[in-house]
């Protein structure tokens, strides 16, 4: 996702010609294999990538943030989903064929090696880097019909990429307990507390958004996610910290974990060797005694996860660090608030900007992205940005995962409708919010869609749902008037949010696509993001961050309690777009009362900070509708 | 489910004594048991049972809908749900343990008999009754524990059960084209297109409702539901239909089969013996080609599934008849708003009946359910019930599934609400029919309460929604109103409902409990019945059958196309329970377009019934509110 869409075609040939060399190559493999999978992800399963992990757009020169290459003796074939058809077929070279997942006609990935393979054949993979739950599919196909999956130790990519870079070792911040509201040390009693109800000796901790969080601290190993790579292994008494040693060089780092002055026994972190995770985890295992369990994210690698032995492997859909993760405390809620606080502030002077620039034709979709993030830099505590700016005009909005490139940049104008889809990273909160815009006059018909989208926004914001329920049963609500005009769009409503952690985390969201989300509850926080796509004419998105918060309906059925949403997000929702004849009371009722909201938080910070003109601009911009 | 709720407990002691020694007993088995699971299913999976198969119930004595009993050497335990707590404690012995599912501490089946069996024990279970995706789970968790699931060929229950009723062989019903829209022979050649779409040599048809849609037969072996016994496997040049063969020595079968004058050699059926399918399949199995293939629902019995080697066993959840038989065609439509007619003709008199009645302090839920039969028998082509009237006063409403029982049963009155929850079997479709009223002066409370289902029962039947949406997104819609004051009911909004067939069918309906259904589709036909019950006090549901029907939205995005409800359910909704001022016009529109329904196409078959007083109830009834 970092690097942007190149548009011409790497050339593979003479790297397709290394890779099947790599295949037969005895220095890597004992036996040589007629396939190798390369998956998109890391070791961790992280949803963004770092650099030095980017071996599948390495091979084959395709680089959207989904897709897996496989490659045999003749073939060399790319799966990717809808967002990524067009763009797959741009990046890559005739050597290779574009997958695409979704149509009836394309085979799965196991049936097509199955169509190709020659009977018995060896299939290899980087265990690192394919997730536990994907071996085992991928490896019952194939044994089924009569060949074999088997894991690779070397990366055949990392054998031939020449210059691959290295993994990063950013440094890393310690987050004190006015950022965390819970110190690590509690954070850990917490787990344990959790392991010993289930009986459960050791818990392996793989992704690193769970890392970061269990300890407090953040890096920049990721663009746009304040994590590190590390792996952790906590069990009843003690805590094991895998992670390269020049990251606790630094003085406040090991004063943060308390190295230098250990405390309680089994409250002192020991330091091992990032790579070490897989010998001291096999060491550890050789010493389980006869019922002990191991808990591991059944989303973790297939290296870790099978070094585990059966009997005593536990995997868990969602690790107890995710769940606890995903109900924000006091102190987050509070950083959370005031993050979207600050990126009100910066959006609103952005919105007072283009409104002036627009008319002279200057602004284009990279330079409005650019100056939000100028102005978000300027906001307190300030550390990048939370994912890459979708900074999108008229036809351009229409395509859901667009970022603006020099070829495909159009220039903001009087005449379409902006959409910008932005967010931050700050030291108190990681922010999310998309505006949709028009500087001239809308058309009734971007009006009268914009209308069904902000009922869907409303319905969303303002269900009263009881305890328990999933966030998937909300998911109709946000489309139910867009559906009563035959009008719908194929994404989720919206998604959980770190606390200055990743902009997408688990395990709740609302979207008709999942079904094994986790219960909504008190403290979560997610966003709620309908929107309206018409393909080469335009986009629209109304995107607020919202928390889960307890609701006080008139009566409490089997005493279950009820929840509601709190908007987190105060940035004006541009009346403008609205045709206010469309919306029921109630509606209006809730925008006017969001708008009071904007009007009075926002404007206080906007006041405080001497921004005069930004504070015009959000006065004219929340007044009540009739 | 057709015996009552018995409520003095059976005997148990002696019964288990003789289970327990033919778990041990060579006659039946080459080694003991130390477990015997009798789940409460038959051969087919079927949702009611014959009393041969009440195998469950003839142990343990419970006769609810839902249970599993499990013997070991020392234990007697049953599981079952929230509905059949009590139900489950009144009738069993002190022998038994009620297993309460969906509570946090009662371990499942697996994790039970793990805890309790010594080590390496042998868990019996019959094949025929147990599906395969069950066998699955349980055979998989039982052998990681050291133990073995093995498939005991004769019943033990059986073994013990003196005076065991005699599997029904009730006489066969045809059905003309004038009643089915297809013949049986054209349902046979749409079925082998959809096998060679996907390249299956064979189809074994195991689900009773699935075989009598086929063959365009009806039975009544199962009380309610208009089935019979039997298998058929389906080839690509053959059918073969296993049954008992006195069913087909009637000549109207002998000529609907076309068993003495076979046309194309394709086209005609073998009869085989019920008891033959296994050797039969067996026989078809062994000469399987290459890379045949073989259809059969996951939810069969293992006993058949394991007799299809694997490598020839295509499993799937929704069998292609299962899918068609879902979406009636033009003649079945018309069939089942024709009985649904006739049912609200039937229910317009009970009601009238009630009013005149009530007053006299005589009716009570039994003598009133009786009415309802009765008035329903009057009407062509009637068969029999759908499902045993739910006839409920005031508390016992609240009840969800409630049947009056003699020491249940309350007489009606003025003071309290009375729900009766009803259905008919007619040769041309089945009924199914939720109305909640009160004959005096219902509360501001329970007015209030009905109100919000009715906003939820019209929030579904007025939903328009994108052509391939699954039922259980709008499920939520039904609720929205009660979680908006903190209400709820918990059951689902709706199941899939058959054309003189099964009242409850796959693969469609409206439940936040599933999510593998399958899209919704124009002709299918659903339930759609919210409700509210207030424990001890009353119980409130309003139920419609409803036909999925394009609708005609102003847009069409993707050319997706869009559907919507159309109600085939007829009887009026009680204005008297209803808080007009809650209402928005939409809803007061749709009511008043409901009523107008009822009054012209119920009056009509009212007047030609010459039942007049009816009609002027009706009349009354579906004055248009303002």
């Amino acid at each position: 996702m970092s690097q942007g869409e190149k548009m011409s075609p790497r050339i593979s040939t003479e790297l397709l010609r290394q890779l099947r060399q790599a295949m037969r190559n005895s220095k890597y493999i004992t036996e040589p294999i007629q396939a190798y999978i390369v998956p998109s992800g890391d070791a961790h399963q992280s949803e963004y990538i770092a650099p030095c992990d980017c071996r599948r757009e390495f091979i084959c020169g395709f680089n959207g943030s989904a897709g897996t290459a496989i490659v045999t003796e003749q073939h060399a074939a790319m799966w990717t989903d809808g967002r990524y058809f067009l763009q797959a077929g741009n990046q890559m070279d005739s050597n290779w064929t574009v997958m695409k997942m979704g149509l009836k006609e394309t085979p799965s990935q196991e049936d097509w090696l199955i169509s190709v393979l020659p009977d018995g054949s060896r299939v290899g993979v980087d265990p690192w880097i394919i997730a536990a739950d994907q071996w085992k599919i991928m490896s019952k196909a194939l044994t089924r019909a009569g060949h074999s999956l088997v894991p690779i130790k070397d990366n055949l990519i990392d054998a031939i990429w020449v210059d691959r870079p290295a993994r990063p070792v950013s440094p890393l911040i310690t987050l004190a307990l006015n950022y965390t509201g819970m110190s690590w040390q509690d954070k850990i009693t917490a787990l344990r507390a959790k392991m010993s109800e289930r009986k459960i000796t050791w818990f392996v901790v793989t992704a690193l958004d769970e890392i970061a969080w269990l300890f407090n601290l953040r890096g920049s190993d990721i663009e746009y996610n304040p994590v590190f790579f590390a792996y952790a292994v906590v069990g009843k008494s003690s805590i094991r910290l895998f992670i390269d040693h020049r990251r606790i060089a630094d003085l406040a780092v090991r004063d943060h974990l308390q190295l230098d002055t250990p405390g309680k026994a089994e409250l002192s972190v020991q330091i091992f060797a990032y790579e070490s995770i897989f010998p001291e985890l096999q060491a550890l295992c050789a010493s389980l005694g006869h019922k002990e369990k191991v808990w591991i994210s059944d989303k973790a690698s297939w290296a870790l996860t099978d070094v585990i032995p059966k009997t005593h492997r536990s995997p868990i859909p969602y690790t107890p660090l995710c769940l606890a993760k995903a109900v924000k405390n006091e102190t987050e809620i509070k950083g959370m608030k005031m993050a979207h606080i600050k990126d009100a502030v910066a959006l609103c002077e952005l919105f007072v900007w283009l409104e002036k620039e627009i008319p002279k034709g200057t602004v284009t979709e990279i330079s409005a992205a650019d100056k939000a993030e100028e102005l978000r830099s300027q906001q307190k505590d300030f550390v990048g940005l939370s994912f890459p700016t979708i900074s999108s005009v008229g036809p351009n909005a229409a395509i859901i995962h667009y970022k603006p490139l020099p070829e495909t940049n159009r220039t903001l104008s009087l005449n379409e409708v902006y959409l910008i889809d932005s967010g931050a990273q700050f030291k108190d909160g990681t922010t999310d919010v998309t505006r949709t815009m028009h500087f001239g006059t809308p058309s009734a018909y971007e009006k009268e869609c914009f209308t069904y989208v902000l009922k869907g926004h409303i319905a969303v914001s303002a269900a009263v749902f009881p305890n328990g329920t999933r966030g998937h049963l909300l998911d109709s609500f946000a489309r139910s008037a867009l559906w009563e005009s035959g009008l719908d769009y194929l994404h989720g409503t919206g998604h959980g949010v770190g606390c200055f952690l990743n902009v997408h985390e688990g395990p709740c969201g609302i979207s008709y696509k999942t079904f094994a989300d986790e219960p909504l509850e008190a403290g979560m926080i997610v966003s709620d993001e309908p929107g309206y796509y018409e393909d080469g004419s335009f986009g629209l998105r109304i995107e607020n961050v919202v928390l889960v918060v307890p609701a006080k309906p008139k009566y409490n059925y089997r005493n279950r309690g009820s929840l509601t949403f709190d908007p987190i997000t105060l940035v004006p929702i541009q009346l403008k777009m609205i045709n206010v004849d469309m919306l029921t009371q109630k509606e209006r009722d809730w925008l006017n009362e969001y708008h009071r909201m904007c009007r009075e938080v926002v404007g206080a910070e906007l006041e405080r900070q001497g921004r005069k003109e930004a504070l015009d601009w959000l006065f004219r911009e929340t007044q009540p509708i009739a």
